[in-house]
């Protein structure tokens, strides 16, 4: 190892450290369980495309694996090393970024915050969708790797949906280019977004172009409140065949209303279900798409509340927006799922995730992107209680079982990484697995990028 | 063959045609040039994804080439016989389609006619937005193959944004389910997408579940005449970063308008550029837009009329559909390029285009989609002139080659096929080809899902 990493030092001076302290910080991501990590021998910081180039050149002759790292925001174990062997490549000095608006698109190194694109697209009047709520942190690498989605997905799509052009750096360090700085283009197979989602185990990005579009002018709030969660069900499909296409759609049950009353003196009464509903577009449009949606939702037997101001709307998402650190407060461990239904399973889904809670003796908390049929399915624990914390990730298994029960996925959001991989074959077939396999020889004969993650 | 036929018709009795009749009719498609075509050895017409099962168990098996057909409305070759082994696969017996609009999708056989799941989609305040020309004859399961576009994707996407999931037959007969029924999925590497697009060379497809939107409730359209070129330019970026954002914005040349002002009576003046802008929406929205677009458009030097009601609009958009059968009065013969540009190149390639005309001694007539820098370069020439239609099929090299120097693309909407083989491998380099070759190897190490079509 001592020999590889000399030669890794010669190839990028500057760029590799060893020192304990750099090997701690970059073992970890956000994953909330237990999961099996290494330090890595190194860490090594590129600062150009040709710089990587060299990485993945030298790491592919020494079989050195590869584990690309953004900021580390991630759920499932994607940014972790699972091999001493291995170097952990962040890139957080590669960070350039020019928004082209003649175009309509921004070239970006993967380094770049997603909030920082998305306010230097602003500056031109554009708009970059895309919000994953780690946006003020996590990088556009990480949100390719990942594709990334958030609340805005319901309307505007994914990353996936924004990603023009990438620049990868595959096997033996060969620099690809896919896709290109334009709208539309149908040249051959979509190796764009074979990449996009691909977690890092096909190879690293290098630049990144993204669509941007205009900016909506402006966005308007309803809080709706229902007595049962059939209801609820009713009123997503209501809305959205009646014409109301929120840029938001998101849903708490009564046990993520009450954390939040806890924590925070916010008036809300504890109702069965609660959907937050947000609005774009030009505001003579919000009047009348609030009008709509107000009757929709009471017609269900909702009953509305319209923020008439940005602060008053901000107050409403003030709940939806505290309940991480609330559910934090309940219990010390969290296991945050995001589990994929059929919109119109959701009502018959949710009771059966709260039987899971009661099979195991957890608190289930649930809420999410509910447009999306994208559930965020809490199992809380007591973290010190390594029996509880063992029940926690039992139950876990039941609640992806219900997912692909109903034809969903285990994961809108997340990806798959090292927690979820148990799971993937179940949703995809072997014929899927096993194309899915091939795909990652043709780009990484040696397995080397990310290892571990995915697929085994 | 006659024994391989038999086989066929033993495991798929009543759907082997071999009159020539029906494999004269089927060894054709819309594609304006001559191409190399061979009439096939059969047509089959299968009802079921059991019976495409069969057939691709026997023709892997065999070594029978099949060449999958929709409508036959494609331009490059997609769809055309090139072994006379082979058989063509119709999918007009596969029509089945339901809606489900409470969870917000369709689930389609691949010979549903598009405009027949937009019509189904509307009865239910839903919106299937891909509109290709050939939308009242094209399937779906053609425009999945070829990630059909059309004037509305500019705001709403591509073909591909809105497949959710697909079945499809590959090698062996192998039943690949990719995707599911939901709105968000990021379950392992995304090959629904690279399916979409595929042109037929991975497999069949049996059943198509798309993605359908809330419907605008209303649409206006705006007209807007410049003086040259470098202003219309201009002014799709002013649009696009002042915050409209057009469902379509359609582009004609001088030489466009003048074409169908020969066709039609109307009242058009001939200007350089013709911008048509159509806005959607809320209706009370579309007048603050239509005013915005407007003061934009003017600031940029153009002359601007609003239609007031749906019958005008009409009428704009007369123009623009007329062009179609305008350039067909004017030459015989007509090659229809959608190559793809950055949209701020569209100013300066469109005279390198008409300058490729003047070389070569033929009419080009350039109009399109040119919010997404995706236009038709229409070349013109006497079908019944050899020399002539040798000058058009060279000129359309260099026309490539334009696009190519902007990084843009040889193909927006229309497909490789047969016509754009020889210029792929220019757009995506020889890692890109190979990569292509890898992935076709995983779902047909036969090779014969569309054989010598995409790649060779």
């Amino acid at each position: 190892m001592e020999k590889k990493l000399e030669l890794l030092k010669k190839a990028l001076p500057g760029r590799v450290y060893e020192r304990p302290a750099e090997r701690y910080l970059y073992a970890y991501d956000a994953t909330p369980i237990p999961i099996k990590r290494e330090l890595p021998a190194a860490v090594v910081f590129p600062e150009s495309a040709q710089e990587v180039k060299k990485l993945v050149e030298v790491c592919y002759e020494e079989e050195i694996p590869l584990f690309p790292r953004g900021a580390g925001t991630g759920l499932t174990g994607g940014a972790v090393p699972t091999d001493g062997r291995g170097v952990v490549v962040s890139f957080e000095r590669m960070t350039g970024l020019t928004v082209r608006p003649e175009d309509g698109l921004a070239v970006a190194e993967p380094g770049v915050i997603t909030e920082k694109l998305q306010k230097e697209a602003e500056r031109y009047g554009l708009f970059y969708p895309p919000d994953p709520s780690s946006y003020k942190y996590s990088t556009l690498g990480g949100n390719v790797a990942e594709n990334a989605g958030g609340p805005r997905c319901l309307k505007y799509g994914t990353t996936r949906d924004y990603v023009l052009e990438l620049e990868t750096v595959i096997k033996e360090g060969e620099l690809l280019k896919t896709g290109g700085p334009v709208i539309k283009d149908v040249a051959g197979y979509d190796l764009t977004r074979l990449l996009v989602g691909s977690e890092g185990t096909l190879g690293l990005f290098t630049r990144i172009t993204v669509k941007l579009i205009p900016k909506p002018p402006a966005r308007l709030t309803l809080l709706a409140l229902f007595d049962d969660l059939a209801s609820m069900g009713k009123a997503v499909t209501r809305l959205l065949s009646g014409g109301v296409f929120p840029s938001a759609l998101e849903f708490m049950d009564r046990d993520a209303i009450r954390a939040v009353k806890q924590f925070k003196p916010l008036e809300l009464p504890e109702v069965e279900a609660l959907l937050l509903v947000e609005l774009d577009g030009w505001p003579a449009a919000l009047k009348q798409e609030a009008l709509l949606a107000e009757k929709l939702l009471k017609e269900e037997g909702a009953r509305v509340r319209r923020a008439s101001n940005a602060k008053e709307s901000e107050e409403l998402w003030l709940a939806r927006k505290s309940l991480g650190p609330a559910l934090g407060r309940i219990k010390s461990g969290k296991i945050n799922e995001d589990v994929v239904l059929p919109r119109s399973a959701i009502a018959e889904a949710l009771p059966l995730f709260k039987e899971v809670g009661r099979k195991y003796g957890l608190e289930v908390v649930v809420f999410g992107h509910v447009g999306d049929g994208n559930l965020h399915v809490n199992l809380l624990y007591e973290k010190e209680d390594p029996e509880q914390e063992r029940r926690a990730e039992e139950a876990v298994n039941e609640v992806f079982e219900i997912a692909l029960s109903f034809n969903g996925s285990i994961t809108g959001e997340h990806g798959v990484g090292l927690t979820k991989k148990a799971f993937l074959g179940r949703q995809l077939g072997p014929e899927g697995l096993a194309l899915l396999k091939g795909v990652k020889r043709l780009f990484d004969p040696k397995n080397l990028f990310n290892p571990g993650k995915l697929l085994d």
